[in-house]
C-alpha cells in the first residue's frame, strides 16, 4: 500500500547488520534516514525560526496533535491553510495522535473502549478523544504523516495493564484505519502510521507487531518506550521489537532521544526519531557538543573567547565567543536559549548525518566508539578554573 | 575635530527646510540619516538574530552601558573582544553613558558633584558612577559612538532642578572629554557625543547647546526629552533646540520614539534616534503596520489568512498568515514575539527610508500627511467581527 506520493527505499544495509539507511519520500520531500525530527509542539520549534531549523539540517519536523487541538483548534489550523503554511515549513511534517500526551500530561478521567475523557490543560474543560476524532483532527492539521491513536500504558512493566492497553491499541488502530480511509486515505496525501505497544514484554510486543502490521500501512512506530522505565528496559524493548517490523517500511521510535539512544536504536534498524531534547536543553542553556555536554551557565565559560564547540558550523559557534553566549544565558536574554537551541539542532542533525554515513560504510560501531565517550561526558573549559 | 574614521556629510537639505539627509561615516560603516537605531540593552536586540536585524534595514544599533557594566562587566566585554564581537554585529554601535538609566531605573542614593551612587538592580550592591568611569566603561565596551555622562533631571518642568542638572552636565562633559582624550580620543576609533540638557526651558536649552558645542565633538545629542513630560513639551523642547545644534554634525535625539516623533523630529533637523519601541511592542504582540497599530492577540486576527501587513516585505508578513502569528502569540510561543519584533523593525526602518527619500525630494510634509493618519490609528481586520 506504500504508493505515491509515499515511498520508502532501503539504500544500504550492510551484510550482517540490522542498521540501514534509506530514503523516505513524502508529498513534501524526501527524508534521508535515519533521521531526527525536531519537535514543534504548538506549531513552532521553540524559539527558532524555520530557516534556522532547515539550515541546521532538519528535513522533517513534528507537531503535537493534542496541543494544537486545544489551541488554536483543528478547524482554525485548516482554515489558515494547514500546518505547513502555519509553521512556514516546506518539508514533511508528522503529527502524533495525542495518545501519548493524553496519558502523560492530562488529568485522565476515564479510559473506555470508546476513547479517553480528560481535562484540558488550557481551561480545565472536559475533552473527549476517540480514535476517529484523533484521525479527523490530524486530517485537519494536514501533516504528511499522521499517527494512530494508541493507549500508552503508564507503567510498561505492569503486565496486566500493558496487555489491556496493547489490545485496546489494536482495536483502536482498526478504527483509525477505517476513519482515515473514509476521509480519503493516501489520496489525501497523508500517510497513517500504526503504533506498536507491548511495554517491556517480548510476547506482547511480538503480538502487537503482528496485529499492527496486519494493516498494510506506509510506516510503523514503536510507542511506549520513553515513559520513564529506565534505559535498560527501553533498550531491551526496542532492540527486540524493531527488527520484527517490516524491512521495507520506515520504523519510527517515538520520543527518542539522545546520542546514545540514536546509536542503540539505529543499530537495531530504526529509521525515525523525535524528541524535544535539543530545544528544551537549549532553552535551559545545556549544550550538546563534540567535547561533551555543557552547562553554559557555568562560570568556566565566562571569559571563553573561543567557540562553544570548535567542530560545529552553527551560527552560535562560528559567530560568537562562548563567553558571549554565556552572558546572554546568564542575564536571561531570549537569544541565549535560541542560539543554544540552534546549536543543539545542528549537533543532532550533524550526528545523524555521520551515523548515516557510518551505517552505509558498515562502520557504525566504530563511529559509536569514537563519538559516544566524548559527547556523553560533561565538559567545561579550563578544568582548573573554579566553578 | 570630525576626522577620519568619522565623518558627517549633509546630503540634501531642501531650501527653506530644516530637515536633511546625511551620511554618517564610522569605523564600522556608513549610516544613512535620518536613522533609527534598535536597542540591544544587554548586548542583544531582544529575541532577534543579528542577521534579521540587518535584513530589517538597521545599520547602527545601540547598547546600554549601565546594564553591561553590571553584567557581564566591562572587563569581560573587553576580554571577549568588545561589543561588536559579542553581539555579532558588523555595523556601527552606539553606547549610552548610563546616565539616563541611573536616573530612571536605579534607586538613586546620592547625586554629588563627583558622580552618582546607586544600588545595583542585579544584586543591590552599591555602585558609583562618575563621568570618568562612564567613559572608561564605554572604552572597554568598544562602541563606535560613546556618550557623555549627563544628569537627567527627573522633572524637566522644575526649573531649579533642571538648571542644577544642566550645569552639572556641562562640568561632567568637561571631565568626560578629558578622560576620553587621555584614553586616546578619536584615535581609539570611538567618537564621543556631548549631551544637551535644559529640560523644557528655552534659555537653559540655549545655554546648554552653547556649553556642549564649545567642545568640538563628532556629534551632539539632545537628552532629557523622553522622561514623561508629555508630547507637547517634548515637541517644544526638541523643536526649539535641534536647529541650534551645528549643521555639520549629526544630531541625536535620545529615546525617540514612534512614527509621529520621527516626523516631528526630522522636520526640525534631527538625524539619529533610538528606542525600544519595535522590540518591546513586538514582545507584547503589538504591531506597527501600514494600516495602523495592531494588537495581534485580538480575536479578530484568529482566522486571518492574509498577512499582518500587506505592504510589508518582512518574514512575518510574507511567510505567515496573520492568524498563525496570532496563534503563536496567544499560546505564548517565543517565536510570536520574535516575528512581531522583526516585523516592527522592518516597519521602523522602512518608514525611515521613506522619510529620507521624502526629505531629499522636499516632500516630508506630504509623506507625513499620507502616512501618519493611517499608521497611528488602531486597526483590526473585519471590523464587524466581535472582539
Amino acid at each position: 500500500m506504500t504508493q505515491p506520493p509515499f515511498a520508502f527505499q532501503v539504500e544500504s544495509c550492510p551484510p550482517g547488520q540490522k542498521a540501514r539507511t534509506g530514503l523516505f519520500t513524502t508529498p513534501h520531500g524526501v527524508v534521508q534516514t535515519p533521521a531526527f525530527m525536531p519537535v514543534g509542539t504548538r506549531a513552532s520549534i521553540k524559539g527558532v525560526m524555520p530557516r534556522e531549523v532547515a539550515e541546521a539540517g532538519a528535513s522533517m519536523i513534528l507537531a503535537n496533535t493534542l496541543h494544537l487541538a486545544l489551541r488554536p483548534g483543528p478547524e482554525v489550523v485548516r482554515k489558515l491553510g494547514g500546518l505547513h503554511r502555519m509553521m512556514d515549513w516546506q518539508g514533511p511534517i508528522l503529527t502524533d495522535s495525542g495518545g501519548y500526551q493524553v496519558f502523560s500530561m492530562a488529568d485522565v478521567n476515564r479510559i473506555r473502549e470508546d476513547g479517553v475523557t480528560f481535562r484540558s490543560v488550557v481551561d480545565g474543560s472536559a475533552m473527549h478523544l476517540t480514535p476517529e476524532r484523533a484521525i479527523e483532527i490530524q486530517c485537519d492539521l494536514g501533516a504528511d504523516v499522521i499517527m494512530a491513536f494508541d493507549q500508552c500504558p503508564a507503567d510498561p512493566l505492569k503486565r496486566d495493564d500493558v496487555a489491556v492497553a496493547t489490545e485496546r491499541t489494536h482495536r483502536w488502530l482498526d478504527r483509525c484505519v477505517t476513519r482515515w480511509q473514509e476521509l480519503g486515505g493516501l489520496d489525501r496525501g497523508q500517510a497513517l502510521f500504526g503504533i506498536v505497544q507491548g511495554g517491556c514484554f517480548e510476547d506482547l510486543r511480538r503480538a502487537s507487531v503482528a496485529a499492527v502490521t496486519s494493516h498494510d500501512l506506509v510506516g510503523y512506530a514503536l510507542g511506549g518506550i520513553s515513559v520513564g522505565e529506565g534505559r535498560a528496559a527501553i533498550r531491551d524493548a526496542f532492540a527486540f521489537a524493531t527488527p520484527l517490523l517490516p524491512v521495507n517500511k520506515p520504523r519510527y521510535l517515538m520520543g527518542i532521544g539522545t546520542p546514545v539512544d540514536f546509536f542503540d536504536a539505529v543499530a537495531e534498524g530504526a529509521d525515525l526519531f523525535d524528541c524535544v531534547t535539543p530545544t528544551r536543553h537549549g532553552r535551559n542553556h545545556q549544550g550538546f557538543t563534540s567535547r561533551g555536554r555543557v552547562n553554559l551557565r557555568n562560570l568556566a565559560w565566562a571569559l571563553e573567547t573561543g567557540p562553544l564547540d570548535p567542530e560545529c558550523p552553527c551560527p552560535a559557534c562560528t559567530r560568537y565567543p562562548a563567553g558571549a553566549l554565556r552572558h546572554l544565558c546568564t542575564v536571561g536574554e531570549m537569544l541565549g536559549g535560541t542560539l543554544l537551541s540552534i546549536h543543539n539542532l545542528y549537533f543532532f542533525h550533524s550526528l545523524m548525518a555521520r551515523i548515516r554515513a557510518a551505517v552505509a560504510a558498515g562502520r557504525l560501531a566504530e563511529l559509536r566508539a569514537e563519538v559516544l565517550p566524548r559527547v556523553e561526558q560533561r565538559f567545561k573549559p579550563g578544568a582548573a578554573e573554579a566553578e
